[in-house]
């Protein structure tokens, strides 16, 4: 289901090919979220435009709205949404561990409340598999304990346990036609956890493997770490997921350290807020400096948005809260990520990965928060 | 710049085509608004999917943002905006005296408050005019004085006397290359008012004549009578637009008291509560009975909406506040109002308008709102 079709000889960069029931997935490849069934504010038409290969979906949204019986009567989730290509399911753990109240975790899974309404639920590895299995997703990913990058060494040890003992069980449940499944690794920034959950997983023979635990809420640095201490132990010939990672310089720099796949909610989200995405770094369109900027977003870009429209309307629509300011920032961010790592697969080919990962590293603005982060890390 | 190309034999209704600096418009037509200059919620590549001739923009909000300095920068609205097609401009007087605060009428325009920040400011004809001259429309208005429904006979008298001397001062004004300027007739449901500005209107000699002070919360009985009070004074050889109208049953009958040109906001707003307008009356999508149901939103639509998503999977986005959710229906309701009149064109060319127009309203359901109108107008 995966071909390793090369391995950068500079870097630890790979580029792949994985084959599901919905068609082929090129790696590296970013995975645009569909929390609720849709990607924020795109179509299916724009996914595809903007060069999506698979979506990902929310076992724990979706189970909540608008509930399995009614995507199942649809025939699944790719004919509930209409969306043709390839789609990964998360577990609903993160969620439950993240959003869920007042939960009681179990031998088989976590009691919880509702984020919506409060009513009482319960998932586990069976019911995860279970629910994953009816939406029909290409990928499933096993039921895991996420703890949040406060957690203590004892409590990051005991979700390392469970997340080991879950797995198991997911791997007995039933998947529907074809369907792959995905182990996650745990184990914080621990090197000696990560190795031993990193081992224990792989023993289970899984049809790829995540690191989860990341995008908790860490530092820049920590998530690095994290990810080099559990991809040594990852075989070669099977593909690697960073969950919930990342931006486009840290997508460069996980796919530098032999990740995959990514995704993550940063295109849409802040596009929201009137942010864009450009290969230097973001840029908050609302601010008066593109009051009269007739320039597109990004220069030479050539999605959508910025074939029809300058900075200055865009900033007009997104200071007026209208709906296609928000929209266009969507597709324009969405495109980006799509092409950062197009790129790095043609780079890849072409042998040249490791002078577009130092050019786009040198050239790319990172946040303050993030500057913040390494500079702190650095100094200890 | 108009060509009435057909009258029909049993009704009022005319067949026409319009030619702009942007290109030809074939009335009816309907024209979706673009209040600041975005047709809420959808790109310009769906306005054209879903057949749309030319669009509203709207002085008023325009003129307070993003300001006139900057579209004129850009090159006009359509540049700004980038809208190929013909654009209408409103004169900003329906806004003045239904969104600003505290203003005082002059002679020769309205000092008002601005509904955002509460700065002072000035609209009149000579104002209004310039504004719509470097937003470059195809079409501009005269800047009119538009009173509410509550008005007394007095008051509506008072704005008829204001409306003609401003049109006269409106048609003295420089205007853009080629650009149209259509006259306003008031005089609310008195005949003896809307016959007399009609009449004093015409004899200024516009390019067209719009029946305004309707649509400003009168019941559907008055609207009608309005448009019929002043119908019978307009040139047969000039485009006729009722502002602000209406639902696709009540632009139906108005076609048939032979208007050719609409413009209304309710496709797109009834779209963000979840309502789509149908050829059978308007449904709430949000509501439990479409939870199951896989039809499209209206049996035999050709729109994005129709052609790829059932009522259930928008109902679920509509419950949870996706943005695609109030999108496909923004395109499904601008796509039917283009599509009614469309027919009705259709019907105009072949002779079979009345039909077309009898079977129409037969089967539309009209809202409670409305019937109980009716019942309180047939009654008295």
């Amino acid at each position: 289901m995966f071909d390793l079709l090369k391995t950068d000889s500079k870097t630890r960069a790979r580029l792949g090919r994985m084959t599901t029931t919905h068609g082929v997935v090129e790696t590296p490849v970013f995975m645009p979220v569909g929390t609720q069934g849709s990607v924020k504010a795109l179509d299916p038409r724009e996914l595809e435009e903007v060069g999506t290969q698979i979506i990902l979906g929310n076992t724990y949204h979706l189970f909540i709205r608008p509930g399995l019986d009614i995507i199942n009567e649809a025939g699944g989730l790719h004919s509930f949404i209409n969306w043709p290509k390839p789609i990964l399911t998360d577990s609903g753990g993160f969620q439950v561990f993240s959003l869920a109240k007042i939960r009681k975790i179990r031998p088989h899974g976590v009691e919880f409340r509702s984020h919506l309404d409060g009513s009482l639920l319960f998932l586990g590895p069976r019911e995860a598999m279970e629910i994953q299995r009816m939406l029909g997703s290409d990928i499933a990913m096993v039921f895991d304990d996420c703890p949040p990058h406060t957690a203590t060494a004892k409590e990051v040890r005991s979700a390392v346990e469970r997340t080991i003992r879950w797995a198991e069980e997911c791997r007995e449940q039933p998947r529907a036609k074809r369907q792959m499944i995905f182990g996650i690794v745990q184990g914080g920034s621990h090197p000696v956890l990560r190795e031993e959950c990193a081992r224990a997983i792989v023993g289970l023979e899984f049809d790829g493997y995540a690191i989860g635990g990341v995008s908790v809420g860490e530092p820049e640095p920590e998530m690095f770490k994290a990810v080099e201490y559990t991809v040594p132990f990852l075989p070669e010939n099977q593909p690697r997921y960073a969950m919930g990672l990342g931006t486009p310089a840290q997508i460069m720099e996980l796919i530098a350290r032999g990740v995959d796949m990514f995704d993550c909610v940063l295109p849409t989200r802040v596009a929201r807020n009137g942010t864009a995405f450009t290969r230097k770094g973001t840029i908050s369109i609302k601010g008066g400096a593109f009051k009269r900027d007739w320039s597109p977003i990004e220069e030479g870009c050539t999605c959508y948005a910025c074939r029809h429209f300058t900075r200055a309307y865009l900033r007009h629509l997104l200071n007026v809260n209208e709906i296609l300011g928000l929209r266009m920032l969507s597709v324009h961010n969405s495109h980006l990520f799509a092409s950062v790592v197009a790129d790095a697969r043609t780079h890849l080919m072409a042998g040249t990965f490791a002078d577009y990962h130092r050019e786009f590293i040198a050239g790319y603005v990172p946040t303050r928060r993030v500057l913040a982060a390494r500079a702190q890390s650095s100094a200890t």
